[in-house]
């Protein structure tokens, strides 16, 4: 079996932050760094993650009438164009192909940041009557932004996302999309990946380049920092009027659609090492995790490895991902921290003496408690435990969230929860782009969401003293 | 639902078959051109038919200890130069990063026409000792070629494909794994895709750049054209010399490990398009088929519907993958034509006639013969009607390639076949690539492998008279 063991030396994380994290990712077989600048390599435990993803997801998409398709890495640098806000806001950071074939290019083809003008494109030709709307199409694809700073998953020059992009007859039904796909992302991430998020609108600063407004989930880092863990876009008829994609309507008049955009990136993989990780390495919530739990016979003995086997199929049986680890080359002591390096969620040990008590004790990853269980019922109990453990890391996950969460009345406590422990700031803000500017240059933060349970209420913005209606989130971004 | 519905006007298969090729990908809906040069979009149809192969091979993969995973797209311009034969084959075809981010590459990224040069560094990090062997990574991803003639799906400027590379101790296991890899291909074109294959070692002009030795799956498409469906390599270690990929072994002592690469590709769906496809449009195998039967209720009388569902749900209890078309929007005859176009196996149509009889009539598409069947049982019947359609549609295509395949025993008999029908000829090739160089030249015909199961045989070569130790496959190559 080719697993690069390597020793665990990881930096703690409650010392350096950023190095912990980039400690757990490369010395646990996730990701390492490739010879491209940006670049990562994804191992197959990250790779296995994101299939998890894919397969949580693509049913749920399908529900929705969202079809898989691919359209092509390459767009003319002249469609980028034809979106004026669009351009701007993605020029800054495009990777540019100028020969190929061996020849120079006439036109320059930009490597896709995001695929809404190669896309819709296609859509206006495909769309001509309100009978072909809704489109619905989703692409899995690697996507190119040339970032000066980056950080292994949390911002990389080349990732790994689904895009999916719809067209409708009404704004009102392009509005449920962003909806409902705000709402399949919040299962994705509480149910799949046990984190907790604060759903929102974006400011219209921060909104995506293009869009009309953009819905956003925010998750809070344990180092007081936000991650926009991903956005839905209502794209309105800004990219339909650019592209010319109109159709005709039952009255047989002509009208523009009404777009959506939506993605989840891989960068969703850096929020879940980042908040369930610990001084041991990653903490794989049971729902994601490639092998849910692992057996370690210990020794060699027929009669412990037939019965080290036996749970192996007991648990099969219940459709748990396991792995049955009946290796040689390696100490017991080796593969414990291997396994709890690699944030395997269940271990299971097995040798003489559990065979003769018929218990055996089964360590839990993320609460390091070992519980004894009877091998006979090992079947019926494990499907409870993986869910008591999701359920465990996600309130964990939330009181981390809480803990990080405050609230400023005045500038001056802005200020200093910044300077102190950061996290998630609700606070009243005018909504006036200048303002918004000085504050993050002020103190780092910036507007992460108007969440969408945010009340309506009184108050003065926080830093020029204007009216204001919401306490919006504020937070320093990843 | 979004379906783009498109009036028939297929050129006649047999008038010019690269015409029908064209109106049946276009038209069916399973792919268009996009604005860049020799890059189609893969729409829902293809995209599906892609799915369905990647469910096929993704368990066999990691039955066989493949995993997979994921490497960057761009690739550094020296690296590609390492081994000298693998840059020569693939340079005039490559396309170019030279601006990132605003600014001028130092040193030019090439986008990756495959992996070997960017994943072997990793694996010379990687690999140390014997324990970390074999490793066995895949990817699924998109690949660049920027080819002067482009056709849909057969040869693409990109294309989607698995490139699997493998490391092993010694020279045997490494060719076992080409024999293994070589299997599973062979299983997924004749199991899935209901196509035969001619397996081979290629000549050492048409090998890989930068194998010791190819293996490849010879198809052939009904014009009497092959098609190189995909290909396993020995890469002996010439790659891990040129990236120093070496471990110790046992006794301590340093070697260079010995490598394998293979990959599947879109092109595949190509063959799939050509060989099973008829005037009507295209013709899918059922297990490939994204909707194996489609069940269309005639009027909207509530018993027919009812029973329509009732149908529908008997065969999803049977795992097969339905669709029930309930639009009214469009007339029968029209829907008719437009799952014909798309390929569905099998249609179901009932009306009030069909609930009083108790009878359906099944439509079969790749036959166009009808079944007359209770309602009743067919739950119980499509299982077996789906692999009987398989297995008829693969017999079907065998008898086309044996209807194609001639034995030359001259060289006038083989250039006039050449001339007429074309297909596979085997004849006697004295194995000297000038030999080989002028019978293309001369003919259009190139050496497609040496079956596996040529027999040693005294032979002298067609065009030369020199002695030939076997009979080669020729054939005109898309």
């Amino acid at each position: 079996m080719a697993q690069t063991f390597e020793k665990k030396g990881v930096t703690k994380k409650s010392e350096n932050f950023s190095d912990w994290y980039v400690d757990v990712i490369t010395k646990s077989g996730m990701a390492d760094y490739s010879p491209v600048k940006g670049c990562i390599v994804y191992r197959p435990l990250s790779y296995a993650i994101w299939e998890r993803v894919q397969d949580f997801m693509n049913p749920r998409m399908k529900a929705m009438g969202v079809q898989n398709s691919y359209f092509p890495l390459f767009i003319p640098e002249s469609f980028l164009k034809k979106e004026a806000s669009h351009i701007q806001g993605f020029s800054p950071e495009l990777a540019v192909v100028t020969i190929a074939g061996g020849e120079e290019l006439e036109e320059k083809l930009v490597v896709r940041p995001t695929s809404e003008t190669i896309m819709y494109t296609m859509y206006s030709k495909w769309i001509q009557s309100h009978r072909d709307l809704p489109l619905k199409l989703n692409q899995w694809n690697n996507v190119v932004r040339w970032e000066k700073r980056t950080f292994p998953f949390i911002r990389g020059s080349e990732f790994l996302w689904q895009e999916a992009h719809t067209a409708h007859a009404t704004h009102e039904e392009c509005w449920q999309q962003v909806l409902d796909a705000t709402e399949l992302y919040k299962q994705t991430y509480e149910e799949l990946m046990a984190l907790p998020v604060i759903v929102g609108m974006k400011s219209q600063s921060e909104k995506f380049a293009g869009a009309v407004n953009t819905v956003t989930l925010e998750s809070l880092m344990p180092d007081g920092k936000a991650l926009q863990s991903c956005t839905s876009h209502d794209l309105g008829q800004n990219f339909s009027k650019a592209f010319e994609v109109s159709f005709q309507n039952k009255e047989g008049q002509n009208e523009f659609v009404h777009q959506t955009s939506f993605g989840y990136s891989t960068r969703s993989i850096g929020g879940l090492v980042m908040v369930h990780g610990d001084d041991q390495g990653l903490v794989l919530p049971p729902r994601i995790a490639p092998t849910q739990v692992v057996i370690i016979p210990i020794g060699t003995d027929s009669e412990v490895l037939r019965t080290a086997e036996n749970i192996n199929l007991a648990l099969q049986e219940k459709m748990i991902r396991t792995k049955l680890d009946i290796h040689t080359e390696y100490s017991l002591g080796f593969k414990r921290n291997e396994y709890e390096l690699q944030g395997v969620p269940v271990r299971i040990e097995l040798g003489q003496k559990e065979l003769e008590s018929g218990n055996v004790s089964v360590a839990i990853r993320h609460s390091s408690q070992k519980e004894q269980t009877p091998i006979e019922s090992l079947g019926a109990y494990m499907p409870n435990l993986l869910n008591n453990i999701h359920n465990d890391m996600y309130d964990k996950a939330l009181k981390i969230q809480h803990n990080l969460t405050s609230v400023a009345n005045s500038y001056d406590e802005f200020k200093q929860i910044m300077e102190t422990k950061r996290g998630f700031i609700h606070a009243h803000w005018c909504e006036n782009a200048d303002c918004e500017a000085k504050i993050k240059e002020e103190t780092k933060a910036t507007t992460r969401c108007l969440p969408f349970d945010s009340v309506e209420e009184k108050g003065t913005c926080i830093r020029c003293g204007k009216d204001s209606k919401h306490k919006w989130l504020f937070a320093q971004a990843y």
